[in-house]
This record gives C-alpha cells, sequence and structure tokens, in this order.
C-alpha cells in the first residue's frame, strides 16, 4: 500500500481496510465541507399508531435489524449504563453478525461488548473515547476492522454529514412519554444533559428510546422530540444511579496539582481574558477544578462577570452560576447530581447537543466562543502535539472526546501536564500518537515552567510581562529527560488497531497494534 | 390538458404551469411519503468569524440573493411585522427579479408585496392564510403564477421533504445574540412563539436573522439555534408591537356564538372527552373562546385536570394552565401579551415548531394527541368538506392555517358556524373550494342543531343519549335554505390563481378565478 503523510509527518496508508480512503489531515481550519447533510428516509405516524413496544427484541424484529447494520448509543449513563448491554445481548441472542456499535465513550461496564467482539456479533466500534476491558482488548487486537475515533464534535459532524450512517440509534431516556419525548432530568437514571444523542436522534434511521421512567404526555422539557423517535421500550431499570452521577468532584489536594492550576489561572489573567463576557471550558478532574477555584478567585477579586462555561458540568461552575459569576452554563454533559438539578431548575442552564457543542461543520458551534479552555495530556510534544489515546506503554486508554475540538475553538488553549508522568517525561519530541495538533495548543503549564507556542508571540510578551515562568518546550523536555532519561521508543508492529480522526474528519493518527 | 379527478371529486389538470405535477388528493391518510428529508449544504464557520452584517442589502450581495430564488418568512409578528416589506424593499432597490416569497401568513401590512408583484420581483407565493390586499390581488390575478396554499404542518412537512426548497429565509427575531441564537420571548417586538420559523431554519440554503434587540452571548432560551444561523443584521424596528399581539381576547358576547359554544361543550362531554388527560385545540376567536370558556367549566365541575392545550395560545387557555386546569401548553403561535409572558415564564409552557405541532410527515406530530378540536368554516357542505379558503363571493380571504392538520388528528373534530353566513347559507351540496376533507370532520354544531358525520356512529349514539339537538346535514342544508334561498353558483374562468395543497402534499382543489 502506497503511504501519504499528513500536515504533522504522520505516515498513513492511502486506504484503510474497514474504514475506507484516508483524507490525510491537512492543518486544523483547512477542510472545508464539500457535502449535504445526512437525509434519512421520512416518516409517517398516523393518528392513534402507538409507539410502544413490550421488549427490545420486539424493537428488533419489527425494524428489522440484520447482520452489518450500525447501532448507536450515548454514554450519559457512564459507568452506570445498562442498555448498551441489554441491546447487544439481545443482538447476540438473535444471532446477529457484523454490528458496528458507535457508542460516544465507552466506559469499564461495557465489558461484556468484549465477549459479542470475540463471537463475530459486534465487528465495529466507532467511539470518542474509551477505558475498561473493551479498550484493553482492542489494544491486544480484538477486533479485525480498526476502530475509529472521533472528537465530540467530529462524531456530530460525521452523523449530520452522513460518514457515520446509523441504523437504528437506542437511546436510553431517563425520562420519555408515550410519544417519545425524551429527557434526562428525572427518572431513577436521571443522568442530566442527553447532548450526545442529539445527533443520534436527528439523522439515524431508526429511533428506540429506552427507558424505566415513563410519564405522562406531553414531557417537559424535551431534550429529544416525539417527532424522531419510532419506538419506546420500557426496562425494568436503564442504569445504575451509582455509576451514572458521582456525588460531588472535589479540588484536587495534591500541591504539585494546585501549583500547577495556580500557574494556570495566572496564564489566562496575563492573556487579559479575566473581563466581563469571559468564557470558560476545563473539565471535571481534581487538577481541572483547582484551576477553576483560582480563576474564581480572581474573577471575584476583580468583579468581573463571566459569559458562559462550556462542557462537561460539575457542581462548581454550578455554583459559580448560582453565585452570579457566569451568567450561563452551556451543559453538553452533567458529572454530578448538583449539574442534573440545575438543568432541571435553573433557566440559565442550557442543555445543549455535541453539534451546538463543537462540530466544526455547521453556523458555528460554541466552542468558537471559547476564551480558555484548559485541558490535560498523557504525552506533549516540542510541537506542541497533545496524545490522550494512547499511554506510555502505546496501549488505549482514553480518546479525545472535546479536547481537540476545545482546543481548536478557544483564544487560549492551555494544557496542564506534570512533566513526569509515572516515572516518563510526558514531554517529548514526537508524541506517539498525534490526537490535537500543535497549532492549536497554545501553552504548556508544568510544574517546572511554563511553554508559549512559538506561533503566539503576542502571548509569550504578556506571560513574560506578568513574570511568569516562561521556557522553551524543548528545555522541559530537558529537563524531564534528565530526571527519568529518555524513554524507550514503543515497538509496534503494522496493523492498524485504530483510526484516529480529527474533527473534520482527516485522519491525524492512526494506533498500530503494540 | 388531461383532467384528472381527485377523491373528493375536484377535476383538476395533471400539470399546473407554476406548480408542476398533480398529484391528486386520495384520502386523508392514504399518502405514504417516499422521499428522505432535505439535505441543504453543509456550512464552516470558523472560530473569530463574524455573523453580523452592517445591512439587508450587504447580505442580499454575500450570499448573493439572485433572480428566481426562494426567500422565505414566518408571520409571527402579524399585522405588525416589518421585516417582509423590508427584505422585498431590498430586492426590489437591487433589480432582483421573479422572486417566489414562502410566507407562512399574510397579513394586511404586507400590501405593499402587490407592488413587487406588479413589477415582478416577487412572481410566485407560497403561504397557508392570506387576508389583505394581497388576497384581493392575487383573487384578480396579478400572479401570472398559482399561488400555492399550504396548512400549517404542510407547510413544515414540505420544507423537511424538499418540495418547498427555500435559499434564504430571513428570520424576524425579537431577540437575537451575536452567534445567531434567537427568541421572541422578549425585546421591542417580543412575539412569543417561533414555531413557524423553526422548519426555515433548519431546512434553508441561507439563514438571515433580522432583529432590533441584540443581547449578550449566550441568550437564553434558544428557539433557533446558531448552528443554522449565517447572517444577523440589525435594524430599527422588525415590528409594531400594536400589530404584533392584541392586548387580550375577549369571549364572544354575540349569544347566537354563545349558544353554538355551549352546544359544542356539551358534543365535547357527551363524547365522554372531558375526564383527565383530556386534550384540546381552539381558535383565538370569540366564538372559540367562549367553547373553551363551557369547557372550562364542565373540567371544573368534574374536576378532571387535561393534559395540554395545543395551537395558538391566548390569555385564556394562560389562565388555564396557571389555574391547573391543563398540565402543558403546546405553543406554535402566541397569540397576546399573556401568552407572550407566560412562555417566557412558565416551564410547562412548551414552544415547538410547525413541524412538532402538525406535520404529516414525520414520526408523531401533536395533533395526533388531541382528543377534541373546535374549528370554523366559512362553507361546509353535506359531506362534512370545509372551505376556509374562499368567500361566498369565491374570492381568496383566509386560507388553512392549522385547520386540515388539527381536523385530521383529533379523536374528536367540530366545526362551528352560523347556519347563516351574511344572508348566504353556510351549508350546502358542494363547498367551492374544499379545504379539509370531510372524512376528517366529525361534527357540524350550528345554532338550529348538530350534524354528525355517518362514518362516526359511535359518536352519534353518544351524542343522541346526551340529548343533544341531532339533524342529519342535509336537513340543516334545506333549514338555511328556506330562510336564505338558494345561493346563485359562482362563475369562474378556467385560470388557476390558487394550488390548495393538502397536508400531506396532494392537491385537494384549486381555487379559479371569479
Amino acid at each position: 500500500m502506497r503511504q501519504i503523510v499528513n500536515a504533522l509527518g504522520r505516515a498513513l496508508p492511502e486506504y484503510i481496510e474497514g474504514y475506507g480512503i484516508v483524507r490525510p489531515f491537512n492543518g486544523a481550519f483547512a477542510t472545508l465541507p464539500a457535502m449535504t447533510r445526512q437525509a434519512p428516509k421520512v416518516k409517517r405516524m398516523q393518528p392513534g399508531e402507538c409507539k410502544l413496544a413490550d421488549s427490545l427484541e420486539m424493537v428488533f424484529k419489527r425494524i428489522p435489524v440484520t447482520d452489518g447494520m450500525t447501532l448507536s448509543f450515548h454514554h450519559h449513563l457512564r459507568n452506570g449504563d445498562h442498555v448498551v448491554n441489554m441491546v447487544l445481548a439481545v443482538a447476540a441472542k438473535l444471532g446477529l453478525k457484523n454490528l458496528k456499535v458507535a457508542l460516544s465513550s465507552v466506559f469499564p461496564v461495557h465489558a461484556p461488548m468484549v465477549d459479542h467482539m470475540q463471537a463475530g456479533v459486534v465487528t465495529g466500534l466507532d467511539t470518542n473515547y474509551m477505558s475498561g476491558s473493551v479498550a484493553a482488548a482492542i489494544s491486544r487486537g480484538v477486533l479485525a476492522q480498526p476502530v475509529i475515533l472521533r472528537t465530540h464534535g467530529g462524531r456530530a459532524r460525521a452523523i449530520e454529514c452522513g460518514q457515520l450512517k446509523i441504523d437504528v440509534a437506542f437511546i436510553a431516556a431517563p425520562t420519555a412519554d408515550d410519544y417519545g419525548n425524551l429527557n434526562g432530568i428525572s427518572g431513577p437514571a436521571a443522568c442530566g444533559s442527553l447532548g450526545y444523542a442529539y445527533p443520534d436522534a436527528e439523522y439515524a434511521d431508526w429511533v428506540v428510546a429506552v427507558t424505566d421512567h415513563l410519564v405522562e404526555y406531553p414531557l417537559t422539557p424535551v431534550s429529544i422530540p416525539q417527532t424522531r423517535v419510532d419506538y419506546i421500550v420500557t426496562v425494568e431499570s436503564i442504569g445504575d444511579p451509582q455509576g451514572i452521577v458521582s456525588g460531588t468532584t472535589q479540588i484536587t489536594r495534591d500541591p504539585v496539582g494546585l501549583k500547577i492550576a495556580e500557574t494556570t489561572a495566572k496564564v489566562i489573567q496575563a492573556a487579559g481574558l479575566i473581563k466581563d463576557g469571559f468564557s470558560f471550558q476545563t473539565g471535571a478532574g481534581g487538577a481541572s477544578l483547582a484551576a477553576a477555584h483560582y480563576v474564581r478567585q480572581m474573577m471575584e477579586k476583580a468583579g468581573v462577570t463571566g459569559s458562559f462555561v462550556l462542557g462537561g458540568i460539575t457542581g462548581y461552575m454550578v455554583e459559580m452560576l448560582a453565585k452570579g459569576l457566569f451568567r450561563r452554563l452551556i451543559d453538553v454533559q452533567g458529572f454530578d447530581l448538583a449539574a442534573v438539578r440545575s438543568l432541571a431548575e435553573n433557566p440559565n442552564h442550557m442543555e445543549v447537543g455535541a453539534d451546538f457543542y463543537a462540530s466544526p461543520f455547521n453556523n458555528g458551534c460554541a466552542v468558537n466562543k471559547l476564551d480558555a479552555v484548559v485541558l490535560g495530556a498523557t504525552e506533549f510534544d516540542i510541537d506542541f502535539n497533545v496524545n490522550v489515546v494512547t499511554g506510555s506503554d502505546g496501549v488505549i486508554m482514553g480518546g479525545s472526546g472535546g479536547h481537540s475540538d476545545a482546543a481548536a475553538g478557544a483564544k487560549v488553549t492551555i494544557v496542564v501536564a506534570n512533566l513526569l508522568r509515572g516515572r516518563l517525561p510526558v514531554i517529548m519530541d514526537k508524541v506517539l500518537t498525534a490526537t490535537t495538533p500543535g497549532e492549536t495548543v497554545d501553552v504548556l503549564v508544568t510544574e517546572r515552567g511554563v511553554a508559549v507556542n512559538p506561533r503566539r508571540t503576542d502571548l509569550k510578551e504578556k506571560l513574560a510581562a506578568a513574570g511568569l515562568p516562561l521556557r522553551d518546550a524543548i528545555e522541559l523536555k530537558a529537563l524531564a529527560e534528565k530526571i527519568a532519561g529518555v524513554p524507550n521508543k514503543i515497538a509496534t508492529d503494522e496493523r492498524i488497531i485504530a483510526v484516529i480522526e480529527y474533527r473534520d474528519g482527516t485522519i491525524i493518527d492512526v494506533v498500530r497494534k503494540v
């Protein structure tokens, strides 16, 4: 197979079996759409027709679900999800083969999928993030076809643009009415926003709601409307609340993490962003929350009112909204009970779909309006490229999620990382797997100094003026290697186990079997 | 031209110049969709790009708007609308010709459109209702091509199914942010729901928001999202509040109207519908409100809680929601200030698009869930067909709006009419213009008796048991003719000035020039 080289210098085959023709990554903003939106078949539902189905099996037969179809799922029930396993068990029971699973993120709870992969029930996977035994099994090569790893915005784009064609979307619905209006804010498995399921509901050929909480028509608010739902199946339980939402998320107590967080806040301040209208995204981890905490103190001190917080929402953001530090929360996913309650009660807490959040191919997604985003990294390189897909051992242990999307959209993108991860340097010449391109990353904050992307001379001047401890990325790399030595190169074979799509649908990298 | 005859016995040409091939009406539930959804071109909006345009003229040039395009508009600003006239004035100034206007309803304020029609700027019109000088001019034959008259649900269907292809949607937006999130609940021209603009925003090739109230990003709630809006133009005023919403809508004091209203409520009661979960639609006119008032008294007496009120919303419905008589309002259009305020404040007051309200071609619209609807008629015939398009003189003075949609969806469809309209019988052998087919109409209530559609023997038995004054439609017709005589037949020529599409896209009738 002839190889091509993309804009990050990654060698790729021209064609990947099980994926198709490779369009090489060509720069974060270079690829323009040249297609029309996915156009599913138009439906008709006569007055009096009933959408309630007795069982998943009945729905499989009515549609009918056949070999080779793509079944999609959202991940809002996270590690408490019962629906994916339930649906795939029916598929296995009915003897279906060669199904492709399009699940926005894969969690440890989805371990039974490995058996279905081994049995040939599931032979394809399309996801934005994966962890647990499915990720491990795929890294070992359980799937003949490579898994397709997308970003949260890229998945929405792929669905809307017809590149990820969904035959049947199974939508876990914490609350539903009998005509298919769905939301996530109440019911025993309440999860908050259903944002990642919006594109599936809009563009799948068939939409099946799976619920354990059927209420009187009409349900309000409507996250997914009746006009797109074909069937409703009631089951005993769609998910385990313990695994769906955490009680509260805590700010880190690790002194190194706190130092990095404080420096991060100072970077945001030095960039001149702590002013009225400030908009912000950060993760739900303890270190990210710590950064939010320092930013909040600065906002309070300066008396500024921010515009919005975006992305995955935690109780900490809910508190900032309630205290008037920000005017809005834009919520594509809630992480804790406080986020679920706030979405239900506060009209300034907006629920949006993955397309609104982060798709690069529409009339403007919310990440485009971000001032600052704070992101993590498992590897970082001197060209500012980030790896959040593979660990230092080359095994898949994550995925972009909204990483590349927010990085591309925000005015200032900050990656935070300890210089060492375990006993290995985080910073290197070339990340093993490129996930987020360096041109969209502005600043690296470590406990030993701050590196600014050479493209951002404007920002570098501001941070220098503010007295931040600036270093070249190459210096930071040398510092890390001085402590931990130069890591051995990972040996991989030729077999591609994952294709990493950048948010615009070009291929930024592939993962080869270790 | 060979003629064909549709299921109501109406003779139609096989092909109508300016419309296309005629698909004859074949029964209200007989036509199934056989197409995919309209698939507009996918867009990209880079971070930092600005959507604000200095003027409509600039937007016309940037898109660019060219001869022969279809420009769409919603009618939520009713007789206070400034936007249609503003946009067409720019089109005229730029020398554009042969534009088609797709405006969900035409009001007297749109009179300047007649000049644009005479000048050849506008040569096509697609609407659901029209009144004022545009309707009069079209009846006189100002347009070479026939106007296409649709239902509210049918317009949504035609847009979603690609039969009404919109090049540019101009959306009058009472409030907008700088990235194109729009709603109708605040601003000087607040009109409430923007439901009729939803399909336009979703499927037009270009979407231009026109606003006089630009607020900080992000606007909540979002009726039309940023992901679909290309440009935002700020103008001095999008509409005159006096013409947009009425202060309050009053119940009729006419004793005949009150009698009909009371009988109507008794029909609903006798049909066994006054029980928990009752759902209801009625118009905003004084007689319809009176029917709602009698229904309300029955509900209060029986202590029942209704499910929802649907359609155009008035202060009277708002009051019933506030008092707990209904659990929800499903609002595609607000008629008065109370409706606007309630939509802004009450989470049980839902805003929905025209597709959710009434499109026959999706996975189930809200009219399908209606128990009872009360509708008007300008003519009614012994086969229960209704005319709401032409007056007794054959001149266009209305349109279906949601008439045919609600009639098709509701369990019990009641048409109310005085036996005489002016000095002419309302009931006749054949309505001049068939708008809503008799198979979807169950009961006619007049001041001289109640006629039940012979198809509904079940209903007839119930109404008889309740002691309602039942009469055959033929008897009522005879009664009317005894008072007023047999009206002269209207003389029309061959020229077709309007094509009346049933909600499913088949042709139920045409209007010929008087």
